[in-house]
């Protein structure tokens, strides 16, 4: 059923990435200074606008119902319904689709520019965004890595979606221990060629009819491979051999042998695949081979990892966008009740009732307290290779690689939670498919999941993160919200400073606590990391709406009240009130309960769950 | 796809209901004296579970996929799947369908020992259970409301199963205003005969091929009705009529329009239904026909609302439970990664990691704290019906009308927050629909909405509980927290009380806010009644689950470490301090909100929500 009204606005993307975020500083850079001023995003917000509202999103019913279909065979498994072909097409045609991924074309845009596409194009189909992401994601690994020669053979055809692609990590064994992976290469003849043999499964974009071959990146191990993540290595491993001209050979023995029904994303084609049934299944390694039984498979899909992990946070987004403006169209129309302060005059539109309201900010907030978070993240790591001094790009890289956990799992956390009040804004209507929230509430699920589970997002942030660099990144990072707080005190927001004050010391605490424990009990920092993450969270969303909204208040002080403007600038301050007085507290919540750091998850016998 | 095995455990229910609460007071009243002793439930548990295990659970395959087919025509517009029909037979005729609603049966049990049959039918099959439940509810009005004579031509068959009954109150115009009610009765010749004529939506279990008839209870108005629920009449309106000697006629004019396609459920079938198409649909109204306009249906529906509040709860609950339930099952047996705190070690079970297990006694600790709170209110019920002592009676019955509102709203609300930890306890698997957790989490949205959504629970208990008979029974509710926090303290639980101290010192501050708010801001009191809702939830599980640790440690000090029985009570031990120590902090944070009291959602013009 699902949603194919698009209904998604783009003031506050505007308000993001043309007034707030520091676009000067980005698009002096080498990289941009000679093709792009600040207001030439317009043109590409407004041509994938119309893409994701007259091809995408229509094309979503049929995502969802009936999806696609798994008819099985070597070469073609899965058929994908007809007004995909269509979607994808125009998408790739419009430069719209993978063509983001390369990050050395003359004329590129700032990741920063790519955020939103990519977060309205999820708002309009979380599907079938999903056949030019992955694409995307295996673009980034061969640019990186890969030989100029099979850089040349394969990137092209990608980039303009000719071909597709994916990434072939998981295993039946091997989920979030991607070191269990048991898929084996085994050396050829031929340099840099291996022979394949093994499974994958849930495999995105694994097969289907919008590309004439699927380029697969596949994580192997060679027969003396060191145990571990260590041993892993990165192939390339086509459906159809490609030969040195680029031109598409034979079969490659890689069999489609089921595709998952799946709770949400129905229009994405996920499949189980095995390589080499009929031990005829070739691969290029990419970059050099294994030296000592050592790979280099596990760095070369991270640096994608990191980045899809990020854009996991941005496919989130469109959905809690989707499911808000389809709540917001919902309340303004439906007529129910009276005024709670008119209990006998004559029913209203539903957004005229007090707690319909809480749930519509609610969601508002998160919306753009959680893209306020992703699109800074993708502006420093557009700084992080684009600044000129090293020493910036060091900082803007730290300054990634500390939120993208936080991009993944907060946004993707909350996403759950506010279709939830989308659902919950149409009443019984919200639980019926033909309304937008409920198939967002399904799709958005699988974002908690992939890419590492959240908890992983969570370990990495309060492990990893915390201490890469002895811990001086991070110090930095809190360091800059101090900072914020310090400096930016405003008399007309006194009130949400000295919450954020509060809210600040508090999670101070929760570092101190953090610290105090990995050196006492590290298994405590285990217990409460993913709740840390979310306290994380919250700190760096409210100081980013605070920030927001210090700008928002300037600008509606010179504009005045009747500028047709003004009502967005009093929308973004009321949004950042309420995400600092109503959201934010939470974080005292949290440190209550690490104050008195209950190990009874911990302690408790395994057979008492019971 | 849709679960189909059935890993509901007993133990934790059997200790609510035969250890933990007064069951000797209840048992002696004179309803029961006579027909029960506390093992007596033993029984009936078992063939429930035996039931649920071998049919209704196999059978929710079915239930979900395909679901109920719609094919139009008169009268039998809905198909079930074939394995339906002996679900529906083996529960009628085992006793544990729609029996349970004779009130005046002899013999009958306590509601609070069919509390237990429902949460597992539940979790056994969310959209079966519907097929009897909705038939109980009706049987409840017209046991309570109808004349002698039109009791005994239909509750017979209805109890029996023979027939199924339906809640006729939505209409597209009339959800949470039921006042609206745009369906008419117009009087015949005949005293009490009525033509109906109007819409109805959302009607679970509107037709099916289950039954030979169904019994519709049906809101209309009468062309001379007062505005607002004071004109509202009920009416019985069978799908075939029914001759005084009790024997089926012709079809009696209502058409089922259409089946709602929804996020879950799908084996309960949600019509449209339209009475009086063709001019010839009559109804009996129950009880006396309306005066000067003002009819008693509201009121006579209500007596089943309350009884299908507390009920919805309790289906969300058997969705928690059998949520966690497969979690626990996965988690067992699923290896992946070495043990945090042996990094170098070998792989081990999902079970034995930090987090999983913080998921997992999360859950647990939801579904042990929210069936405490409902078995309460079922007890309360009980009482409240069956207790010597009018003041005594009335008492139970306060405490009972309180309760519901926190029984249908927080374990509704806690069944998307916990299903959601058993998906994510899966990992990717999650998400995929061949095991239990995405079923459910799709199958429990229904309950925040249906019945009453979660939002007029919350208005419910915030104004019309709290303040009912001048706040008296508020007060003691309140009182009797207070009393276990100041009476029961034990050392062996210091902590978790100076928790609840705490928590109950902000829980109290929260009630003077909101009392202050009632003066000055009523606003306000709406603004954040689902806020304060939860926090009163929060504050009466961790009571009653403190309550339920104290004796257990008794229990485990009486039986000794080696006994068979000591897991559990181990395991209650450790659940209890979970919920205390890591959920009851919530309070705190809405606390702290309500202390700034945003009110920037309702301050915000309509046109800065974009």
């Amino acid at each position: 059923m699902a949603h194919e009204n698009y209904l998604y606005q783009m003031r506050d993307i505007k308000f993001a990435v043309k007034e707030w975020l520091d676009m000067n500083k980005l698009l002096s850079c080498d990289a941009y200074k000679d093709y792009y001023g600040i207001d030439d995003i317009d043109a590409f917000l407004d041509v994938n606008f119309k893409v994701c509202r007259d091809v995408l999103c229509p094309a979503n019913k049929e995502a969802d119902d009936p999806g696609c279909k798994f008819v099985g065979g070597d070469t073609q498994a899965v058929i994908t319904p007809e007004v995909f072909k269509n979607a994808y097409n125009t998408v790739c045609e419009a430069g719209l689709g993978p063509q983001f991924s390369d990050r050395s074309a003359e004329g590129r845009m700032p990741l920063v520019w790519e955020a939103p596409i990519l977060e309205m194009q999820s708002g309009a189909s979380p599907s079938i965004v999903m056949f030019w992401c992955l694409t995307a994601g295996a673009c980034t690994v061969i640019q990186h890595n890969a030989s100029e020669e099979l850089k040349e053979r394969f990137l092209p055809k990608m980039y303009s979606g000719e071909w597709g692609g994916t990434m072939g990590l998981t295993e039946p064994g091997a989920g979030s221990e991607v070191g269990a992976v048991a898929t084996k290469c085994f050396p050829t003849d031929t340099p840099g060629l291996y022979k394949i043999k093994g499974q994958k499964c849930f495999i995105t974009s694994g097969d289907h009819d919008l590309a004439s071959n699927i380029i697969h990146l596949v994580l192997a191990k060679t027969p003396d491979a060191k145990p571990g993540t260590s041993g892993i290595n990165c192939l390339i491993v086509p459906k159809f051999w490609v030969n040195e001209d680029g031109t598409q050979g034979a079969w490659n023995d890689v069999t489609s042998t089921g595709i998952e029904h799946k709770m949400g994303i129905h229009g994405s084609s996920t499949l189980s695949l095995s390589f080499g049934e009929n031990d005829n299944c070739y691969g290029w390694m990419i970059g050099d081979g294994p030296v000592d039984g050592r790979g280099k498979g596990m760095a070369q899909m991270f640096q994608m990892m990191n980045e899809e992990r990020l854009n996991t946070g941005t496919f989130a987004q469109g959905c809690i966008g989707s499911a808000y403006y389809a709540a917001l169209d919902y309340c303004k129309m439906r007529v129910q009740s009276p005024k709670f302060t008119d209990p006998k005059g004559p029913s209203v539109r539903i957004i005229e009732h007090e707690d319909v309201r809480r749930m519509l900010l609610f969601q508002k907030s998160i919306m753009e307290a959680c893209r306020a978070l992703l699109y800074t993240t993708y502006f420093y790591q557009d700084l992080s290779h684009d600044a000129a001094d090293p020493a910036e790009r060091e900082y803007y890289d730290d300054m990634t690689m500390i939120q993208i956990p936080l991009c993944k799992a907060y946004v993707s956390d909350m996403a759950w939670i506010s279709t939830e009040q989308a659902i919950q804004c149409l009443g019984g209507y919200g639980f019926i498919e033909e309304y937008a929230p409920a198939e967002l509430a399904r799709d958005c699920k699988i974002y908690s999941l992939w890419e590492g589970t959240n908890f992983i997002q969570a370990q990495d942030f309060n492990n990893r993160k915390t201490t890469m660099k002895k811990g001086e990144p991070m110090k930095k990072w809190v360091a800059q919200i101090a900072d914020f707080l310090a400096t930016k005190k405003d008399p007309a927001f006194a009130d949400e400073f000295a919450m954020m004050d509060d809210a600040f010391s508090a999670y101070n605490e929760i570092l101190s606590t953090k610290e105090a424990w990995r050196a006492s009990n590290p298994q405590l920092v285990q217990l409460f990391a993913t709740r840390m993450l979310h306290a994380a969270s919250m700190m760096i969303c409210g100081k980013l709406m605070l920030d927001q909204a210090l700008l928002a208040a300037k600008k509606l002080a010179e504009l005045g009240e009747d500028h047709f403007d003004a009502m967005f600038y009093k929308g973004k301050i009321a949004t950042a009130r309420f995400y600092v007085m109503n959201v934010v507290p939470g974080v005292f919540g949290t440190l209550k309960a690490m104050k008195v750091a209950d190990t009874s998850a911990i302690d408790m016998p395994e057979e008492a769950f019971m």
